[in-house]
């Protein structure tokens, strides 16, 4: 049998391609999505639909958050596989299971839109970002510990710095969960300031990093 | 007229990018459109979303059985694709074929969502597993026995085992689909726990392949 | 300036990769969010859910009509675009006016799921096929006759051939509106029924076609 | 450390193919969202579903003018892109920040169905519009103004016109903003008309600019 083809169907079995594909789909999806659970307000008796706008920004606050929690996600997805060069059968499934907690942000969403105050939304709103922040960890460090999946190994720094931008936020979220019923407005302020720390904290990061450093171009 | 042309046009025209797309596209709007199932509860009277949410609990595990479903559905696809070179015109149309109960997944899930225990739900979710199944099966002994098709050719044990992995869950859902009337639970249970029967069906088919076999690599 | 980057922005301008990969989206999204519209049936008094699916018939036949029709438009941009080399301005125009009925489709078959038997249902749907006929015609027309943007150019056996495999169709849409008032099944048998004689066709078209023409390869 | 596979990482972590892929799913998933909003109608008591299908013109109208904006969106995105040879991550977050107001269209567009003369649904639409446009403007101005994420830089002639076309609609939009409360039509017709200016101003540029100016392949 021809060794090249062989090895050509190998190389094709573990490329990323379709693993790509297939999570810019979903995460594109995902983030299209969130504007179905914002609802055409139907008006009362009377009310003028200056009035019926202002009982939607629940539902647009709910909107933003989760926006920018699926692009956050799709950034450090791209973050991650910039370095992928093979998928394993392990990496595929951890994929699969990434998207898991993602699928159902829509529907955490509009249950805080629905359940503003409600401890019980946002404790499960707070579940599913914490269940983001793990999956991601661990297809994190399931990858960056295969070199031979990785384009060119990377440093031990770069990798604790990875899992820290995976962990900080889910510890954090995991506050949230645990205040939302003493102070639901407290636990709802994180889920909209861990992203913006998010932020900031990646910028330091590369500015601080040293030249050749894989979290010099983290998103 | 310019052959090395020609050759191109015919290597455009069977090249199987866009039906990957194509079927990426497809498999991951599906599995988020599961979410859209999910209503969020209206309250009733004195009733605490706590309550509510435990009503959620069938559409939550429709959520869950079909979303890995859905995930299966398209790492087989995958594997599949893999080792396919070019495609041809009933390749194309049963890759379609395939896509069609597929498509009908979010709709079997609201179904079992709403009517839990009622046989008829069951019976129709069933009959759409065995319809993926069945199409699977179609599709992959159509493409693995035209190794013009193929980047290199499958040895018989390997192709037998794609068939086996196809049809194995077939026959089972099938069974589920018997027994719903007199068993609606056990039904239920056959369909999450399929699975995970397939996901240590392939562990063991990956650890006792010889080396070389397509079956290494599948997901 | 440099030549070469100039060259290179030019055919990166012209290239269709990202025209295809939008076009592949939007089919995959139609053909998906046809699912939407089968609605799970609320039980009257005393109806079993076995009296209700009946009742879901309609839905399932608009969405099984719509569903090859999405896939037929989509086999047909993908031959006319295996074709083609580079996209032009009007080229990219075109394109999105052939997905624009596509995109109304959804709307077409939940309409004639709901009326059934109503000739103004069946019009709108009959128009929306027509539609997609005329703008099919018009860019395979515009590409073919433009050989800059192609692989190879097209015999003129092939181009005409083409043109009736997306004018047939189309002419026999309209003859299904114009009889909806008076005949509405034989309207409704017209939708199912010209895949079915399309499919026919083509399968004549490939085997009678001389070696090396483009018809050879229409799916 | 291995200094070609280091190059390697660097490209890959500014290669714009995710980018691409992830906008390309972003702006077909909201063109095909956009027929969602259009509802089948509940006939009233004794009404026809001719004379229902008239109640559904705003929809229509909404539907129309929002395709027609999500379109000129993704070309101007693909005019962008095809001078983009890296991303960095100032333009992955603007890309990201481009998507938001685009992803809120579906939203407006059911709101303007719904509230045809109401000037709060009407500005609301054009605040959309306005925001598309300047972040349109910003990510324009971003790209352009960096030679090295460019595949050639871009003359300044170019760059000024590709400002003009998204602040100039911008403008307008703006002012049909601020008109909306006196003359609702007026507003409405605007923001059915800038396309059609819009197409005509890019035929006008295209045409009398120098040979080998961007603008002369602007979509």
């Amino acid at each position: 049998m021809d060794d090249d083809r062989r090895n050509e169907r190998y190389e094709r079995t573990h490329d990323p391609s379709r693993v790509l594909a297939f999570s810019d789909g979903v995460c594109a999806i995902i983030i299209t999505l969130l504007v179905i659970e914002i609802h055409v307000p139907a008006l009362g008796n009377g009310e003028s639909l200056r009035d019926a706008m202002r009982e939607l920004r629940p539902s647009l606050i709910a909107f933003l958050i989760s926006f920018v929690v699926v692009a956050i996600a799709w950034m450090g997805h791209r973050d991650l596989f910039a370095m992928v060069r093979r998928t394993d059968r392990g990496l595929v499934w951890l994929n699969i299971l990434y998207l898991l907690p993602l699928c159902l942000v829509p529907f955490g969403a509009s249950l805080i839109a629905s359940f503003w105050n409600d401890p019980v939304a946002l404790r499960l709103y707070g579940f599913l970002l914490v269940a983001v922040a793990v999956t991601r960890f661990w297809i994190w460090v399931y990858a960056t510990g295969r070199p031979h999946l990785l384009v060119v190994p990377i440093d031990p720094r770069s990798r604790r710095l990875g899992i820290a931008v995976a962990l900080g936020p889910g510890a954090t979220y995991a506050l949230a969960v645990v205040i939302a019923p003493s102070s639901p407005t407290a636990s709802l302020l994180i889920y909209g300031g861990v992203p913006v720390v998010y932020f900031i904290a990646i910028t330091i990061a590369r500015s601080s990093a040293p030249a050749g450093a894989a979290e010099r171009d983290f998103t």
